[in-house]
């Protein structure tokens, strides 16, 4: 295997020139375009050029101030610890190669140290604050990712169930032993057959009144609970989830009451052994997170008692009664699975997370790597190449907005768990699985992209971009298929845009479709279509009027959409014949809202140099986007020819600009060498082969 | 870990409806915009709806003519045999769990059994049928692509190096040893600090007049031999690419003569230790190809005897004098490098391998997947929804046209090798670039939308996108990175330019510049623009011609920039402020060939229906690459809005009529389940599930 194998560049370049030596005579018209191609007479020392302007357009970081702005309020204190425990434990950190079954035993070893040793309560802060419990989340995933998905499903899952789904008589019972991990924990919900669609599984529930117990039951195959995690080893427990059936005095004998979770202990709590009735088998090795043991189960007349279900939403009653403060199947299902928005909260924010470590690495590499070069000078770093910076720097600039957007949705989800307000709940509710989606869908990108940008070095499984993607790539699929969580938003949207036109109130985050959608009524304004100047291009106005109408013009067409094909083909077949259009307004609205929160961030930094950097690489991001849907902007003519090729250049102006500061950038996201750990990625860049060739044993 | 977590789309729907039950009194225009939100009077049974016009709208395929014509000529023959023999020894199959060094040892013995028991006679096919040669490698491929690289780095390069640039006495002495296994070899041009950059390695050949002896010195860490495939622990020798050094009699007293090749032992035959003055280190853990011991070698003062100069393209006597039939350095050095070219046409032929087996089990898969469905009716296929038609049919469209470019390019790669036609030399050079750097880009994006496509179960090791996609990755940087080949595709279609402008003759594959440069030359045509019609969408001409347009106005447009920049930036700088647009133009024109190819192969299919279902797909796979530029179309009025709209609509409706006859296409790939190997891709869809439960143990 060889990484490379052809002509150089630089040959590609003079044989480009060389070729253009002699003096064709043809027609006028011809030579005219011929000229063209004229030989260039005088070597320009086009590299050093490149470096001087370099040096011109360099903007100069505040590196303390950004780097301050940007560190969460958990940095110097839970996220610190964290580091330094696992830095000083050489037994805890995961070796490159290790066996499934190893890597799962040191991923409980890891988790029960955390706890037991580091003094972290993780269960306690999902209470009290969500925001260090993320953050802790954030941290640990930056050590094994195995670890973090692994501390997710003990206290996200299996103990959030039990804190939100239940009463006070399963917090006081369970707590203790699921903070401090003795009651390890699994959440069962996804079966063989039924993932995205939760209200078709099929597992049951039965009440037995003479026993006062439920009787769990996997009906058939196709309702085996499939991809739990903890099962496979280390559970002790399961959330259940399950149709609940109620004996009735009709004809029909029972009743389908709809799912409900049940807490069911799935292992001896001395023996380890599985309970009688519970067939537990190992779901195997992933593409990645081989830390975690995903096991399947089958449950066989399994009883419970009646105080396991997890009775929030709706009990049962000793003598088979059914009670809930909703009315309806659906309400309750719904306030079922809205408890559980927390998972994709930490999702979207340990994504950012995975995607500042690869941005990091492969923004160090790429200004120490070297190849090619003008004639007779020396080689230039590969970041100083247009297609490199076309590459890395939007991908820089989207880091820092999704930064801000998910700091913004810790906010109001922890906000949300405090108030209750009913306005934040749908905001969070929306905002997390549009911003889920739409950051792990990025991030899982951008991971192939930097693996692809660092060459073959990129390919060592030491410098982390293939376990940071095998790891990372289940993240557009648990907790809510993206393309399905992306349907919620668009659904949410369409319900807004109602709302506007009955006069409601719009929840916080939509708010700005009341201003954009009377704007778009109107025809694009001719005259600005065609302004092109720098400053009015990087105006937020501009940007943010942009990015609004496009989700406004989808959304008004999509709905006109909607309506025509329901017609002909029933709402579920008008929402299918426009599915493509819908995912692509739920995108345009996050990117919006990232713009939005980007912008914010911008304008609130204290510091005005750091501002200052801050707004190149907001400019970048917007300019980047609306560069990438230009057709749309076409179409209507909101953008004219001559502001669509201005709004290229600036783009390629910027990435030049942002990649001037890249490292400084990247700096500021203030992860310590330990933690990202490539070799080929360390503050120090100079340091980076020779690291590299110690590695290989040199 | 779980795959789901969220409200069900049909309840989305559902909500979406109920939403808009209440009249709203606002004003005329807002009511009558709220005229698309009105809720469905009644079911329209819409799953139906979908199904009965699926029927209506589906192709019949002729199963054995499609397949009989897209069967390759050594499908029957040398690939069933590889076949047969892996399935016929299931210890040679490469286990899900399978540490480092035993991969290494059983890639070992998977390519011995293959050349001792199997009787392929590889290097025999290299010279005497390449295809003959690809088509094994791409049969070994699907077994373990670790395989099919070892055997690359043992036939392609270590044995095409010595074919190649040796001369009879070197195909005398090692073409037996190199066939037969006995003499496994490496193959040594990159280093750690250059890669793509061949002419700056800086490892010495030192010619010593005195003992007839070349001596091979690695001068400093930078020159390290680095990711050395067959180095670590199997290689007996190593092509070694080196600056030869010459002494002279002047006052400089050696004279650098550029990068030759030598053979240059590396192991001891008996004992197997590494020689003296070799220093061989392990590159330790890779993304994927675990299979593949990559290594280090650092020589010290290595002695070899001069006949080990490979010295078909340069030469040095007895007494130190250097002669060669080529005149400069730089021609010596792109006749060596042009001899290689075989392993990129391996690369992008064996990529088509991989992206087949990853569309057939995606596509199996989410045929059989069912998830939600209208109210009350079944559950539909994953695949009947638009979103998932849009992500899968496209491959599976743009499946078929690489492969059909790629025998192409196989094709003429023979001749080439048979007549050594200059011409032919060139087309070579430009699409085997061209085509590796575009395909296998393709593929590496595709395995990971086919492994989001399949979902929760896609992240199961056993169905294979993992392992497919992490080995599969490196074919974006090895035998070239991608971003350098496109660069040399782009550098061509310059040269190519400027010889139309001059009368020159055009090779083969670019000659279609001739016409289309003249059209872009004139306008575009107003009416045309407008044409909106299935016919004329569908027409290959107006297909073919939409792609040669944007080709040549990017090169007209790309010449007259470097033009003007090279003026204040040189040459240099000229070329890197354009390379994105080269990049572009290069992908563009790589696009128009696999167009042109596949409209080729769908007139010769002999069988009508087979060319009619070829039609479909061909004309999915022009239109959808149309719609993904539109901007660039609509930027100059190429095509007018209502063009724009009818090529989208069209397009999905293509997807849609694909997605009908999805399954037969994939079969048509004919590869067996055994290969595939995927428990959710089998041919039977209906055996996945329990297939996939018996894996797990139940």
């Amino acid at each position: 295997m060889e990484c490379s194998q052809q002509s150089t560049t630089s040959n590609q370049m003079a044989e480009y020139e060389a070729s253009y030596d002699d003096n064709a005579t043809v027609s006028r018209r011809i030579e005219r375009l011929s000229l063209h191609l004229n030989p260039m007479e005088k070597p320009h020392n086009g590299g050093l050029d490149l470096v001087q302007c370099a040096a011109r357009a360099k903007m100069k970081v505040n590196m303390e101030q950004l780097s301050i702005y940007m560190r969460g309020k958990y940095r110097d204190d839970v996220q610190q610890s964290v580091y330094d425990y696992f830095n000083s434990k050489p037994e805890l950190q995961t070796p490159i190669e290790i066996s499934k079954d190893e890597h799962r035993e040191l991923c409980m070893r890891q988790l029960t140290g955390l706890v037991r040793e580091c003094g972290v309560r993780p269960l306690r802060y999902v209470v009290e604050d969500p925001s260090k419990y993320f953050a802790i989340l954030e941290a640990v995933g930056s050590v094994d990712m195995s670890l973090g998905i692994k501390m997710g499903v003990q206290y996200s899952l299996w103990g959030g169930s039990v804190l939100n789904l239940g009463t006070k008589k399963h917090r006081d019972k369970y707590f203790e032993g699921i903070d401090n991990m003795e009651y390890p924990g699994c959440f069962a919900m996804t079966e063989l057959h039924h993932g995205s669609n939760v209200q078709g599984i099929q597992t049951l529930a039965t009440f037995d009144p003479i026993t006062d117990e439920f009787i769990i039951d996997t009906p058939n195959d196709g309702a085996i609970k499939w991809w739990i995690g903890n099962a496979a080893v280390h559970g002790k427990f399961a959330t259940v989830f399950a149709k609940l059936i109620l004996p009735t005095h009709d004809t029909k004998g029972t009743s389908d009451m709809g799912v409900h979770a049940f807490i069911v202990p799935i292992r001896d709590m001395n023996t380890h052994k599985a309970l009688p009735g519970v067939e537990i088998q190992d779901c195997g090795h992933k593409v990645g997170l081989n830390g975690v043991d995903n096991g399947a189960l089958r449950f066989r007349s399994v009883r419970i008692p009646r105080d396991n279900l997890l009775n929030r939403f709706g009990d049962v009653s000793r003598d088979g009664k059914y009670t809930s403060s909703l009315p309806t199947i659906n309400k309750r299902f719904a306030a079922t699975l809205g408890e559980l928005v927390g998972g994709r909260v930490g999702l979207a924010y340990s994504s950012v997370g995975v995607l500042k470590i690869a941005v990091i690495i492969a923004v160090r590499y790429s200004l120490l790597r070297q190849q090619f070069g003008p004639p007779k000078q020396p080689e230039i770093s590969i970041l100083d190449y247009q297609s490199h910076q076309h590459k890395l720097m939007p991908m820089v600039a989207s880091t820092y907005g999704f930064h801000f957007a998910t700091l913004h949705l810790l906010d109001i989800y922890s906000e949300m768990k405090k108030t209750h307000d009913e306005q934040l709940v749908g905001d969070v509710h929306a905002l997390s699985a549009g911003l889920k989606a739409y950051v792990t869908s990025y991030t899982a990108k951008s991971l192939s992209i930097c693996r692809e940008a660092c060459g073959g070095h990129g390919y060592a499984a030491v410098n982390r971009f293939g376990s940071l993607r095998n790891d990372h790539d289940i993240f557009q699929t648990f907790e809510g298929d993206n393309t399905v969580l992306l349907q919620q938003v668009a659904g949410d949207l369409l319900k807004q845009y109602k709302e506007k036109f009955q006069g409601g109130t719009l929840t916080v985050t939509w708010n700005y479709l009341r201003e954009s959608m009377n704007s778009y009524l109107a025809q694009p304004n001719p005259v600005t279509a065609r302004w092109e100047g720098e400053d009015h291009l990087r105006d937020p106005k501009f940007q943010l009027d942009a990015f609004r109408y496009r989700t406004s013009r989808l959304l008004q067409s999509v709905a006109f959409r909607l309506n025509k094909h329901s017609k002909t083909l029933g709402g579920f077949g008008a929402w299918n014949r426009c599915l493509n259009h819908l995912l692509t307004l739920a995108e345009s609205h996050i990117e919006s809202v990232i713009l939005a929160k980007f912008i914010d961030a911008v304008q609130s930094c204290p510091d005005e140099s750091s501002r200052a950097t801050l707004k190149l690489v907001c400019d970048l991001y917007a300019l980047d986007r609306i560069w990438k849907d230009i057709g749309t902007y076409r179409n209507v003519d909101y953008v004219a020819p001559n502001k669509a090729k201005a709004i290229h250049k600036l783009t390629e102006h910027l990435c030049f600009q942002v990649k001037n500061v890249a490292k400084e950038l990247v700096d500021a996201f203030d992860l310590p060498d330990y933690v990202t750990r490539a070799p080929i990625g360390m503050q120090a860049t100079e340091e980076a082969y020779s690291l590299y060739t110690q590695y290989a044993g040199f």
